[in-house]
């Protein structure tokens, strides 16, 4: 006789994204005590300290994001992080209208004109999205918590030969984070340098920042008079929005490594199991385990596709134009080395974020290769529905299902680059050197 | 023991496209009773008024699309709608002969003239493709009513969280046509704007309408001598024969979201099934339903795959020349308006288009995803072949198979557009200014 | 009890392509009564007429060809038709290597150089490849033969609302011949117009034939003296060698035409049992058929890729040459009316040759659909096995399977050849005209 | 009663890459009797002759490889080999770094100095992989025997019509190098004889094998003065290391004609049971053989993708090269043969590199066309898992998984060349010819 088998929705939220926020909490409240035995950290607790960086930089304004439950995580909208967040936001609102007010009245647009506002604009769409999955932040997580809370005990296990989850968020977080600080310091040092060299050759400015100012955000100065406070109120703000920029990436890569974990946990309890017979009852709990992972995965997609979808055409738009730039002579050296350091982080970056998304998919096809090892003598209902789960699903992330993230999808997009550059290369025309330029 | 089964093609009628028209008739006639539970307006109803607004346009001459019964849609080739499309065809061929003739003559082809005739000739394509499915309609609307009759009643129910399939198709055609009278009337201010610059340029014409028309459509004064009945009538003809272009867009979309709606209600049926088991007959029915989902859209694209294969190569044909002429400068603000404005358009309601017939395919796939939630112990045969048929159907309208479009189609065919812009950027030359042109 | 199975391999010929040839006849002694009623004609008899077209330009010298049974077919290599074939090939070869030593000695080779050789190399391939076949004819056919048996008796009918497959053979052979005998005619008025013009500019020539030969094959005469027999000779050759182009199309074509059409059969079989319950030995015998089909597909794409891969690869590099010719201009009308007709025919030769092949996947696609209308009741294990089969064999022919021939394949090399005409524009120059050059 | 079966995990080493070396061990010792009726040498005794000429080009320092057990062999660290080995490597990373300081310092760097650089950069990478594969060769190689020697023995034979795994190792490498030493002569003889017309034209150098070795190494010699000693010493080098570039590619084959054969020893064995009915116990050992196929291909690939993925891009980097460098005129006769030798060897050596790699894709779809024809009344849980494993699984070697290496992969690359080298064209400037600079 077979085991009497609780259908999954009853113990798991239904994959249905308009779920009430009640359903996480009841699970939760189900299973209190076992929280003791728990051998790997959850999702929600391995972000904290990624929505903490985020914060600096007026990024994810919630609160409660430490505590053990994702229940508790809120969004307050007279807290000083909402604040934060809207004033950033509106401060690059008012520069892109200026920049796009003052590219109107030129008379024709170019490559850099053209990526600069592009620049900015996907900035504060990033802000703006992030804003927006701050509020539905507990129900996403709440989710999440629930789903992966098997994983979080025996049988499964933390992967071998793996840092835990915290850690290895944390390393890689915090990681491109310190090449992206790097990265602003020679971005400043550049620009400071350029700036000694224009004055050196035009004496007609007075101060040296004054002119620091005019050379950075022209497009400012045609508004408002110029004042130091107000020049390094854009400075400050400028350099914490592009940290937005590479946050978002961090970001996408977090989440990965978090559903990347459960397919390899999964896949590490098959291998444990050795091809040896098991009850029906342990094939039941594998099959349901993974159309549970299978679900988390589409849910998270549902959510941050759009995002994912962005950030590649981000990633992919400027390192086409970076590419296009190489070309040109730098005026300074620190301009050069800045300019090959910012290329080849930007591409490392895109890089390691398609790989990591693309390890998802990549960890969910391996139970199926182990599943085969299993003698047909032990053969049931429920292993083969899991093969046959295994065989169909799609447990990719995507960019709003126009691509999925696998491994083939990073050489269509190193072939694509290549050939817009190759076309690209009839194109290449000096930019004119504006360390020469003194007509301002 | 399992209830007998009746086998689906007893049930309604079979794939074949050669089904004599009898079949849905006696469908009708042997459910005339349950009309009144009915929760959905069927297809038919809800493209009612696309059609009323097609016949503005001089496009799908039928008669009785108002009725309940698409039986009772006729073409008669006597009634003023035929007789009005027959003009408008008429016009139109005598213009492309014109033109045809006028560019036989010039000493060489530019991309201008190329992308003339291509414009008049898929639009008469079109005038006539409509009017042989005006024919063809009974048939086609027979068969898709009967193949719908099951989900427009319990157990299936609206959509959640939607518009009624009839307010929904109303807000997209009418909205897409409503800026299709913007870009219209764009382009009469512009041409009219185009023609006093040149007017003021080249004073030796004498009536503003003569030199309007003359600049409009020179091929056809090189023929018949002005007069202002002619120009009008031409004018007119031209301005009802582009909405053509925009209506086969709205038409098809139209139809995408008629049957993408079927899969929607399909699986949020399995879903408030909500994992529990169910007598087989219930899966059986399903399945049944399921298959005749997927010959419905085979069907579907059988019929209407020519139409989406032209539609689409002139999208892309069009909006790659509309790109490679924004490099230009235009003469008047009203032409850089209207420009920019259709061209957005353009790439708008082809974007819509694309997403909405892909929406079939995603909405095809939900259901063998949520499959896998049921649980084992009421594993039946139906199921099984329910989940086979999920899983190897391909429930995607096409291009005559040329390709299906799905979501990777986008951003296929965007990629094509940005290469082809890329290498075409040498070849940008000025095209001459025609407002300075006296030499007509 | 299940009733005895007959395993297929007893039944027809193994798949393995090194069958003794004794087998189809031993298959074919076994069953000789009842030839008597069949339906349909054999792919073998279907083809004589096409290969007696192919005697006519020297190959495939093949005798016994016209018997009802294909083992009769044999070449001999002391026959007329032989010798022919011979002669043709030597008096190709002879040219191509003048043609090699012509250009080796020329300073540089430009595109019209390597397209003339390559053209010459092709048709000589072709030719041996077409020889090669003649003599292995006996064995593939009589595999066909025995492996379309079923197909031409009850219950297999001939498709309904189709041409006997005799007739669509010959009207599609005889219907692109013809327009390929309208290309050779405009080709030559186009020399012979060519010749006049050169004639009228350069009075130097005492001859008009003498020069027309000199124009058409002046590597010829560095190293024969002219002579009327061998202009005339040569000009003979090079047209019966012209066809040789044309006929491996029509030749690809045929041989789709007769796998197709055994699909198409199938599923009008499955289509007439109308989801009745049917035996199990009635499905067993229809999944054997089925594999049959595909092991027949296979056999034919193991013998034939070769040919369809230099086909496509023919075909594909003419179209972009002439694509990349038709930006100059023409000297004479007759040689402008001769290149557009030369190029639509040669783009129409080429899609109607991917269309015909791409129907045979497009067949075998059908049967999966016409099965899921197939009630549960009626569920057996050949019936399954009949739809897992249909859904993972790959009932297509390829170019030695770097490519496999569906449909989207025919957009893939449309795109590919957009392209590359794009890239090219760049480097459109004009070719001298020839008639203005009185050097030789 | 079904027999009891032993699960495979018991029998071969489990997938798991970090396999303890001594399992393969345990089961060589099961079963040394058997090794007498074996019928087809294992991979490891094929590639012997091929790591020993590796050897003789300073890669794969081990020792032992020579023994019929993989076990014994070893990696000396102190063993003229390995000294060999480091020596070589040591001198080609000084050459690397002068060159890239010699680079430095030029104003610019153009394709010539960066696929020079890129050149040596692949071949230092290709000895640093092939030493760190020359360390885990005992594990690699002990798994490989373990899990091809059933298919080494009867039931199992080696394939019909085909060469034994040795001699067809054999043939294949020492052909390719054989090639690849003509080439290399070729390049010697070209360099020589640009030598002499440099001499003749610039006669300030007064020994011919200074100006010989300035003219190919001159990056060495502004480090040190020239002496004959170290001119022939790097020449030397130089020449042995550019044998690594082709040994990757050898290497690469030789281990798919390893891995292909198995496959088709598997379907000629499935061909020999010509579809008679099986015991389940012969079924089970057949399903247990193919996934140990299976996971044999994983885990080769795991080991070697990322040497496929460098040798494929190295090749495609250099055919592209090669090819934009073919529109330029060589000064000697004996440079032009060199050049178009080296290219046409480099295209071949590439595409049967490919095809090869290709072919154990191929071969592993054979066995579920074979499968189908076995019949029904035989059906069991084994063969249909078979079937159900031979569907699914991805038997093909990757590139890290950017792309598996099947037929149209080659397809993919051609058509990207021709992309890259006719987007190219506009860039052809002519390399100025060294031999008339005597500026050095």
């Amino acid at each position: 006789m077979t085991p009497p088998e609780v259908t999954p929705v009853k113990r798991y939220p239904a994959t249905s994204v308009d779920d009430p926020p009640s359903t996480p909490s009841t699970a939760l409240a189900e299973e209190p005590s076992v929280e003791g035995d728990e051998l790997d950290c959850s999702t929600h607790k391995a972000l904290a300290e990624v929505i903490f960086m985020g914060q600096l930089f007026s990024l994810m304004p919630i609160a409660g994001y430490n505590g053990p439950d994702p229940r508790d995580v809120t969004m307050r909208y007279r807290s000083a992080r909402f604040l934060y967040g809207c004033l950033t936001l509106f401060l690059m609102l008012s520069l892109i209208v200026m920049l796009m007010v003052d590219t109107g009245h030129a008379p024709s647009i170019g490559v850099q004109q053209a990526s600069s506002i592009a620049y900015y604009a996907i900035i504060v769409f990033f802000m703006v999205e992030l804003m927006l999955f701050a509020r539905s932040w507990p129900q996403v997580m709440g989710r999440w918590y629930v789903d992966e809370l098997p994983f979080r005990r025996e049988p499964y296990r933390p992967p071998a030969d793996s840092l835990s989850l915290r850690r290895k968020v944390h390393l890689i977080a915090f990681g491109v984070m310190f090449f992206a600080f790097v990265e602003d310091t020679l971005n400043f040092l550049s620009a400071y340098r350029l700036n000694e060299l224009h004055i050196r050759y035009c004496p007609h400015r007075s101060g040296f920042w004054k002119n620091f100012f005019h050379r950075e955000h022209p497009y400012v100065l045609r508004v408002f008079p110029y004042h130091p406070a107000l020049g390094w109120t854009i400075e400050l703000t400028m350099r914490i929005a592009k940290f937005t920029w590479h946050y978002v990436d961090v970001f996408i890569i977090c989440l990965s490594v978090g559903l990347q974990r459960r397919f390899v946990q999964f896949n590490e309890r098959l291998e444990r199991l050795d091809g040896q017979p098991q009850p029906q009852a342990v094939w039941r709990t594998l099959r349901l385990d993974f159309v549970r992972l299978t679900e988390l995965v589409a849910f998270v997609d549902s959510r941050f596709s759009k995002l994912i979808l962005f950030c590649c055409a981000n990633d992919m738009f400027f390192i086409t134009v970076q590419l296009f730039n190489s070309f040109d002579l730098k005026p300074t050296t620190m301009t050069t080395v800045y300019f090959w350091y910012s290329l080849g982080f930007l591409i490392c970056r895109c890089f390691l974020m398609l790989f990591v998304v693309s390890s998802v998919s990549r960890a969910s096809e391996r139970p199926l290769e182990t599943l085969r090892r299993f003698p047909s003598s032990n053969w049931n209902l429920d292993l083969r529905r899991l093969c046959d789960a295994a065989a169909t699903s799609e447990n990719a992330l995507s960019g709003k299902r126009f691509f999925f993230v696998r491994r083939p999808l990073i050489l269509a997009m190193a072939g694509t680059i290549i050939t817009y550059e190759l076309v690209l290369l009839d194109q290449v025309k000096q930019i004119p050197d504006t360390t020469k330029d003194c007509t301002f």
